[in-house]
């Protein structure tokens, strides 16, 4: 079973988490009336431990506490934010992403997620991607590899960016079809009822 | 401006919610952008204005208290959940909605939400959908009307069905677009990376 640990923050997009949260939660149910191993356990966790209050004003408590209490974790989630200045800015948030990364062998983020990362010191040198919008500040941020526009996820190593959004649900598809085969991220997006697709539009 | 107050309860789907919040938000946004009047209100509620937890353990802090006192909202959206014998059986969920649904005159579902509007007795006896999966039981359920499996939201009067999951993020574009145009509603679909279709797949 991977278990993966989606990182829920102030201010964070709400679907950037949400998204991911349900394509593997149901995943996990088609796996059990397909009666086969269960494939995720999905937990969601703060920097703390403590809810917080998301882009919008939604308040999200953590079902597993802090970050740091979940280093047995497989794969670390991270969402974007709008005001991505101030998340850049927050050293508490980077600095807990960089621990957490240097334990967690799997890392992916969604839409504005993917600075984090680099601010975190967790992307390396080769394909990247954000909402794409942002992806030419991305790119300047960066410095190197390749920062594209044009894909719903994008992988380098054992790090998966994803763009905008909802496409935070299209990575999170490829995790199942990754961990699990793609009959069952295809039977998933069905579910869900989502059009799957690696390219944008 | 179009106050919209989303529902939560115990063992919601929290995309049911979080995609038209993210959907709405998101039009806020652009709109500020274009220098043009914010379209909507976004507002969480509950039954009792507590907190809630959703199908998987994300707990849900609403921002705006409870249901009924929330009668100045002008659209109502009901997500769906998984134990839906639960929701069903569930007296005070059906009646709050109920109450709430008589003094808000623009009621929406999402996923297996149908059902709950139905037990409310909100559904009329036009076209109404629901997951794809649940919609002969949907069906059985109303004993009239049309009830449709290949849409991902159906209109009739002031009530505004949706398909599963993700088909909320349809259903809430065409919110944009009811309130602000079609210009707008395309925008925050590209915003937010998703392929808005009417028809499944």
């Amino acid at each position: 079973m991977t278990v993966v640990a989606l990182l829920l923050f102030e201010g964070c997009d709400v679907m950037d988490v949400t998204g991911p949260y349900e394509v593997l939660l149901t995943a996990n149910r088609l796996a059990s009336r397909w009666v086969v191993d269960l494939p995720f356990e999905v937990r969601t966790v703060s920097l703390d431990g403590r809810a917080v209050v998301a882009y919008g004003g939604l308040g999200l408590t953590p079902s597993h506490g802090a970050l740091h209490d979940n280093h047995d974790a497989h794969q670390l989630v991270v969402p974007g934010l709008i005001d991505l200045d101030a998340g850049m800015a927050d050293r508490v948030l980077v600095d807990g992403i960089a621990r957490a990364g240097a334990h967690i062998d799997r890392v992916a983020s969604v839409c504005t997620g993917a600075f984090l990362l680099e601010a975190a010191g967790l992307l390396g040198d080769g394909e990247a991607t954000t909402h794409w919008e942002d992806a030419p500040a991305l790119a300047e941020l960066r410095g190197r590899g390749v920062t594209r526009d044009d894909v719903r996820w994008a992988i380098d190593g054992d790090v998966i960016t994803s763009g905008g959004l909802s496409s935070g649900i299209a990575m999170a598809l490829h995790l199942v079809e990754q961990v699990a085969g793609r009959p069952l991220a295809e039977a998933t997006a069905a579910q869900i009822d989502y059009v799957w697709t690696l390219e944008r539009g």
